[in-house]
């Protein structure tokens, strides 16, 4: 028999009558005679509470060490909640229908709290709960590590609790969420955006890491890994009414039409930094970056280029928004040994990146780009590629003109 | 080195004001070199909210079974935040400390969902962190039963949590909460009320049992079954003072100078229910409270009475307020087979009682309270003895004016 996880973010549990909503697409999925776990997040706004109690009585203020592993016991009750009340809703409805917390599963982790990894779902004993005809009700985003402790994964954490769970008994994914699918790019910015039937694991995992929020990087890598079929779809439908075939991330092969591009995706996650009159030697990245990695500074994108002055160069990379003090700071604390004159921060600038399979076997997809963002007077600041993808940093003023240009250059708004 | 269990109530840790008070008290007896456990309620209205939406979601209204494995999962919850919270706050001290649900420590149950009891508590996990110098928080209210899930003690929980783990670790125990002590009678009826040194656990046993709030009684009755040190005090205290000596609550033994009567308490739970024109025949009683007990009706007080017409008799008996009406059912249901003419419910009585030890070994206790509300010219509609108590059933109206001539009658304002 089929298996199916299904999982409701926490916009789509915000409240008991989400929950009833919820409550009745399981109901449409098990009649089809699958056996379905649900995975749940918190009701929206609730982990926003939990945080802010957190940070109160936290330690972090005082300069003592974090408490990350009473930060987790606190965050993790609002899954919790939510799945105790849709299971008791299933049964309402005259289903057959338990909760299961991490540590029940169990969903081990490893012991980074707050952030943590799954290292093992043991698929017993939800399997025979499934096998027995009831429906599983997850707490998403947490586990318990290996000396009995509640450990959370991180925001968004329920979409790789779903995953794994799925990749653990065998099934496949429906990440149920406020949006019905992914699309070409936000259509907040650019109406014209369409849905995707389908998207490749890959371009999935791009544009989740890009800046598109519909899915938690580390979902994709997983389903990617264990060739899950996943799904995203809208829980947001009228009772009675299906909730439509959303978009399917599968394996490039199962995609019969291939696009060059899938999509545009942007980020304003992200700031500068600019070293200035670096001397021109070598082991000077080494040094730059050695000593932002010591203090787990994440460097995305980097360009190298010649000063005006003979035999100095600048170097230009960017770090989350969030790391930026603390990155200047790290690069200020090594200025002799590094050998640089200046040190600039700027985080009026966005990421915007085009994306998609097709690239790997046709050329001119960055003339396309850098055309399209000339002709509207864009100017482009540092350019990063990958196989799958081009991402440039432009002004966070042009963003919106940015992906539009682009969304139009690719045909994206046409079928 | 000696073990501490301090347990603190919903009020005590309403806001992370309050949580950091309640980590100073416990700072304040670390320093004293006592191995300390706490036990925490959930923050006061908490509970309420969680319990709401499982009314939202619960079964009840539908006629299926109550979810209350589920009803668990979600109210325990609670308790969870503040524990995490409390351990952050104390480390945030500098101190030692980690938080523990009912399933780490375990505290095992049985699986009476909604209002479990405590079977277990292996105390070897729990002493070992203790005896490492960790102070551990304990999330009150809940357990974990023999299949892994989890349960809860019902209203009132935590302070059975507190007491059994001070059991279970062999330690004194002292429940703060909002008011300093045990008083002789309730302060916001008699101003006169006075704070108790010592009170013995079947004196507060009946306290708790007849209306006095401030404990819970199956946390008594677990205290006086281990002979554990018991204690009430307040945690309204402001930075730097000491919460006062309380009320200890101990061993008739322990108590030096004996008094007749001890306090005075009084509850409006309860409702009369009263039988008219019953056969006059053996075997009548025992078909009515036969009835009521397979409905788990508890019946408190009963008087039986001859009635005006020849060979009839009246029968009234209490029953709490909330299963009067059913108790009226079942009781009319059974009417041919038991052979009454009429049935009546009164909900506008008040129970008063007298509670003390000494009467034990005094006469003429109960001729001093029928004076006392002769003399006001209150009624006394039932009456019902234990050897430590004296309860009457008046008219509710009459409740203040008859606790305040009996506080006075035994002279309890004065030292």
């Amino acid at each position: 028999m089929s298996r199916l996880v299904m999982k409701f973010g926490g916009t789509s549990v915000a409240d008991l009558e989400r929950i009833r909503r919820v409550a009745r697409l399981v109901a449409a999925e098990v009649e089809t005679g699958k056996q379905v776990a649900v995975v749940v997040s918190a009701m929206a706004g609730k982990t926003n509470e939990l945080v802010a109690w957190t940070d109160g009585a936290g330690a972090a203020a005082q300069g003592l060490p974090a408490s990350d592993d009473e930060y987790d016991v606190v965050v993790a009750s609002g899954e919790q909640v939510t799945a105790g009340l849709l299971a008791m809703t299933l049964r309402n409805m005259g289903l057959n229908a338990r909760s299961w917390m991490g540590w029940q599963v169990p969903i081990i982790t490893d012991d980074a709290h707050g952030k943590a990894r799954i290292d093992d779902i043991p698929p017993e004993k939800l399997g025979a709960a499934l096998d027995a005809g009831e429906i599983a009700v997850i707490a998403g985003f947490q586990g318990v590590d290996r000396q009995g402790r509640i450990a959370t994964l991180g925001r968004g954490g329920s979409d790789t609790s779903a995953v794994a769970i799925a990749a653990a008994v065998g099934g496949a994914c429906d990440i149920y969420t406020d949006v019905d699918g992914v699309y070409t790019t936000d259509p907040r910015i650019e109406q014209k955006a369409r849905k995707l039937a389908r998207i490749s694991y890959e371009e999935m995992l791009e544009m989740a890491s890009l800046g598109a929020k519909v899915l938690q990087t580390r979902s994709v890598e997983l389903a990617m890994a264990h060739h899950t079929p996943l799904r995203v779809l809208s829980s947001f439908v009228e009772p009675g009414e299906a909730p439509g075939q959303g978009t399917i991330v599968c394996d490039e092969e199962e995609i019969v039409e291939k696009r060059i591009v899938s999509g545009v995706a942007y980020s304003r996650d992200e700031a500068k930094i600019s070293l200035f009159g670096l001397p021109d030697t070598p082991g000077v990245s080494s040094k730059i970056f050695g000593a932002l990695a010591d203090a787990n500074v994440n460097v995305d994108m980097i360009v190298q280029s010649h000063a005006r002055s003979e035999g100095a160069a600048n170097m230009e990379f960017t770090v989350g928004k969030r790391d930026a003090a603390r990155a200047v700071e790290i690069v200020r604390a090594a200025q002799k040994e590094i050998g640089f004159e200046d040190v600039q921060s700027n985080e009026d600038v966005a990421k915007v990146s085009v994306i998609g399979v097709g690239m790997r076997s046709h050329a001119g997809v960055a003339k396309t780009m850098f055309t399209a963002l000339a002709e509207k007077g864009v100017n482009i600041q540092v350019i990063s590629t990958s196989e799958i993808k081009i991402s440039v940093l432009i002004d966070a003023a042009y963003t919106e003109l940015a992906v539009r240009a682009l969304h139009s250059a690719y045909e994206l708004d046409k079928v």
